[in-house]
């Protein structure tokens, strides 16, 4: 049984997974080659983004490897490129599903005790002095980075 | 002590509280009256917007009353109206300032077990089946919201 806080997030969590995900699907591959805003990312760029971020929370939290390593150059650190075009849209569309079907599950299935161990980017040492940088966090902090590109994309609705 | 999720969720609204104001601040009030995208909400309208959602969270916090119910029936439910200007973005920075200023006091003032009680729009009966919408996850929230909307407001930075 989870305590009622954690329950809250991971639930605040999906809810914004799913919110994103319904704003995408409706999102026409056509719209997704547009700008969110003259000179802004594109909604490709956006996609691209937060599914190579959602795939590194997957060794982050223990829960393996990245589905999609593929992605992380053209996404991560790199800014939008409109001259050149790794993926398309719907090998995105694809990915973004994938990982975060397998987020879902590995996420329902963590116990309760394991949210408030350490993620894997901190090491013993921080972790004794800095306790609130557990898996729980990771959560908390990935859920207002999906809000805050959510908000830019969903300019992409006509 | 506030246990240490309560203690993240609460950080992380700061954060974000402090992020959308450092962007704000960083604005001009000529880039407040630009829209985020062609055709969609200017920044004074998501500073106004923003500004009065904070405002409710007071009352719905049992935090007392709002700082400024004037600017409501503009901001909330009413698309932005670009032929009529009932506040100066001067006006709305003044009331952003005051609204988080007096939710930054009163959020560190409640007590750990506050945050874990009925917020003011639940009722006693809805609260026993629902115990998870308690003070906190109205914090989780509206971090989000705030997230959303600073993605936005970020697209008029030059």
């Amino acid at each position: 049984m989870k305590d009622i806080t954690t329950k809250m997030v991971l639930d605040t969590w999906q809810t914004a997974v799913n919110r994103a995900d319904s704003l995408i699907q409706k999102l026409t591959d056509a719209d997704m080659l547009n700008a969110v805003a003259t000179n802004r990312n594109r909604g490709i760029y956006l996609l691209g983004h937060l599914t190579a971020v959602h795939d590194m929370m997957l060794p982050l939290l223990g829960m393996g490897d990245r589905l999609h390593p593929e992605i992380k150059s053209s996404f991560i650190r790199t800014p939008d490129d409109t001259s050149s075009q790794p993926f398309t849209v719907s090998v995105l569309r694809k990915c973004w599903t994938d990982v975060n079907s397998k987020l879902e599950t590995q996420i329902n299935a963590l116990s309760s005790d394991e949210w408030f161990k350490k993620h894997s980017s901190i090491s013993e040492e921080e972790f004794e002095k800095e306790p609130h940088r557990n898996k729980l966090n990771v959560i908390i902090n990935r859920t207002n980075h999906l809000s805050y590109h959510t908000g830019q994309m969903a300019l992409l609705k006509k």
